[in-house]
């Protein structure tokens, strides 16, 4: 007999947790799959007001969820508990913020082109808007157990959207994933919703999410994690017969640039902040700034060894995974390896725990497999002699989620070519601050260029991340009873459409 | 020494015509796209006000080469010269519309959450706005010689979102794009704008097509043509280290759905509507009606001989090229030769023009073979009993750019499930009428699932094609005199954006 069940591991023990999972079988994945698309039409016909309605139901039951979630994520994945309480009150808003964005409509882009039958060739009637796409696979994330897993951004945009979702659970942390999963089915039952509109599937290998990628049925798959297995979602997804759009988000090192009058603006706290940066959440964040761009020289010589006096401080953490540890090892060891790095915090490698870590390269000796993304608290700082040295350095990276700049104001004008490159390489450009800490709102931007994301155009975090699981349906000559409520003439949904090339409230 | 010259062959005799247009060299066009690179960042910075001159001077000077454009086109292509000045005039208006929506400036989407530094986690400023990808390339189409090709929608809508433009031109009208790049380089140059934000390609083969989509500069492409010639470019563009969006429109028979009401409705004209459909320009259309569905029995009966009648009376057609002529008599044979079809039309294939042909198939007997598009004149009528047989066909075919409807308009609500199936296989469901003669505007889709369309979400004809050439950039925590106007608190612009979550023209 095959092994058909799995367990989740107590990272920072090494100890299998209790209960055992069940694999989903093939047969049961095809049930959810089949059931997904039977819920397609129904689901997709629902008002904003139904999908709000669902979407803070699941809100409310994920937070009455509460101290069990905190407490089954924490022993899953060893993340602080402080940072799992604040997720879930993410994960919850995330899903209000959505219930919002449905319920007010206007995200359906209604535009409206009225006829003119007196035209010597008739101008017919026009009308179109953005409909759901249909069943959407989400692929929970280790890094981030609610809020973008099972109930997490993902979900909530493709469900807002009027998509059935299913899930395939992350495999480090299932038990938070089956509470996370009942909140949005009892969430599903209260609303009398068909029962395909949410499904999960648990597998601790590939398999379930390979099938689920080229199911005929599935048309679209979003995804937070590993380049590896980012890259070999898009490629199922492009040899299918029909291939469908792979909303993947994998792999950022997110420079981040001190010009010397940055360092001096950042004053006293600016080494602490970064710090915290570096190593919060023991650096398993998408954003973390793994890059830094900071001048040669004694003032930066003294920043950074600021910054690695109070990483040597910071307790060693425990990564999220086994399989994350020995590659944040083999990482590690490899930026140590490269010619012209040195390191400037005292950790060593530890079998434990991760300690944080902070190395130094001349600009010119930086080469490109420097910027390979080393998942965990390290950082590595490119010293240069001039900003058109960094610049040229940013200018060659691959696509990033973020590019950050700590300098004075009165430097902008002159900065132009820096600003440029970071323009071009990243979906989130900042001006002070750090990267991680990623706002969730309508203005944010989580995406970026290639390898950042597969779709570099788009968002996975924001109310814009929406749009992905739509495509644009146009009617013409529809008799207006017959069109959906964002398009009939009386607009008594009141959202904001585009009539004849004017954006407008008013009836047409 | 190899051929390194080509010219466009007249399809009505199939004369070589003067003169011979030399193909671009390997070398030119590295100079053309590494122009369009440099052309990139000072483009993009252009204002609205900038780019609509641009495009409105374009306009102006195709408009001005009237006469000898559409005498060459008529020399290249064989398509009627009445068809061509109207299309010269729908050119020329599309390059007017995207003016005027670079103009207004809302397209942009732009999107300003406040800050609030009060919040225990500061909430950080954050705008977001679309910004243009860079060069993208446009493939000419055979069918349409000057709305979608050089000066052709793909052009101005990228032109529009700011990205310079490199064509490859189509072969088959080498004079009419040399006539066409004309007017936009002369408007580049009248408007001041950089040398590299518009260039084109010459070659009669498909290497210069593949060499612009495998270039590490170029950052999209447009193309409309055929499936085989779509899905060539898709997976290039797929291969490359670093993948870019293919827009490729290739495939589409526009399933045409006629009830016994709807049969009625339509009168004494409808046959003859339908067979200039089918007809008109050499059905050589995207949106040709390429399969109809017809209820068996009498009354279908006679409506096919009237359309078969008015097609037989039609006189034979010039196909744009000897290759779409000789996939065309493959394709009509194909149909001829499958088990249950018959012709109802006299035509036999000739080898001088092409006479228009109509089919007919029992829903019973039509299979999966009988839905590739065969481009040309010809239509196939599946003839069905019940109506539920005619939805099982359609919800089994490929996506679809267009379906149709002629019913009576109380029949509506018991073609639920109908209604369901063309709106889940096509970009555009119509309510009577035909799917030829695709309207721009504001509120049109002209795209569709695959293999209608490769991103099956989009639009290649009307305003929101402008989205498919941009990405969202979010800017955090920069000074306002640092951010695009769009994004300035003051909102000079007078553009639409969300403001924390409202849509307003409002400064901040």
């Amino acid at each position: 007999m095959t092994a058909d069940t799995f367990r989740g591991v107590n990272p920072a023990t090494g100890e299998r947790l209790e209960p055992a999972y069940p694999v989903t079988s093939e047969a049961e994945l095809e049930a959810i799959v089949q059931a997904a698309a039977a819920a397609t039409r129904v689901y997709a016909q629902t008002s904003g007001a139904v999908r709000s309605e669902f979407l803070n139901a699941a809100a409310r039951n994920l937070e009455a969820l509460g101290d069990e979630i905190v407490a089954r994520a924490l022993l899953e994945t060893g993340l602080p508990e402080a940072r799992l309480r604040g997720e879930l009150a993410r994960t919850a808003n995330q899903l209000r913020l959505f219930a919002r964005v449905a319920h007010e409509g206007s995200w359906v882009e209604a535009r409206l082109d009225r006829p003119d039958t007196a035209r010597t060739l008739p101008k017919p009637d026009l009308r179109s808007m953005r409909v759901p796409l249909g069943p959407v696979v989400v692929f929970g994330a280790s890094n981030f157990p609610l809020a973008f897993s099972v109930a997490g951004g993902d979900t909530a945009s493709a469900l807002a959207a009027g998509c059935p979702v299913v899930v395939k659970a992350h495999p480090a942390h299932p038990g938070t994933s089956v509470l996370a999963a009942r909140a949005i089915l009892d969430a599903a039952r209260t609303c009398g919703l068909p029962e395909g509109v949410f499904g999960i599937v648990y597998d601790d290998g590939y398999a379930a999410g390979l099938t689920l990628t080229e199911h005929p049925l599935v048309q679209a798959v979003a995804f937070t994690g590993s380049r590896a297995g980012g890259l070999a979602l898009l490629q199922a997804a492009q040899a299918r017969p029909v291939p469908i759009p792979v909303y993947a988000e994998m792999s950022s090192v997110n420079p981040t640039v001190f010009t010397p009058s940055g360092l001096e603006r950042g004053g006293n706290g600016l080494a602490g902040a970064l710090a915290s940066s570096i190593s919060g959440s023991g650096g398993q964040l998408c954003t973390q700034p793994g890059l830094l761009f900071v001048p040669s020289g004694p003032k930066g010589d003294a920043f950074l060894r600021d910054v690695a006096a109070q990483l040597d401080r910071t307790p060693a953490c425990t990564l999220l995974t086994r399989g994350i540890h020995d590659a944040y090892q083999r990482g590690t060891n490899g930026i140590r390896s490269h010619p012209g790095v040195t390191a400037i915090t005292s950790a060593q490698a530890s079998d434990m725990g991760a300690q944080a870590q902070l190395y130094s390269v001349p600009a010119g000796q930086f080469t490109p497999t420097l910027e390979a993304e080393v998942f965990g608290p390290v950082s590595l700082a490119v010293r240069y002699d001039d900003m058109a040295e960094a610049t040229s350095i940013i200018c060659s990276l691959e696509g990033q989620l973020t590019a950050t700049l700590h300098a004075a104001p009165a430097e902008l004008p002159a900065l132009g070519d820096l600003l440029a490159a970071m323009q071009d390489r990243a979906g989130r450009v900042l001006f002070g601050g750090f990267s991680t800490g990623v706002e969730v709102g309508h203005a944010v931007v989580h995406g970026g260029p290639f390898p950042a994301t597969t779709v570099g155009a788009g968002t996975s975090v924001g109310t814009h991340a929406i749009t992905r699981f739509t495509r644009l349906l146009a009617f013409q000559n529809f008799p207006d009873e017959a069109l959906p409520p964002a398009l009939q003439a009386a607009n008594l949904l009141n959202v904001l459409r585009l009539v004849d090339g004017e954006w407008s409230r008013e009836p047409m």
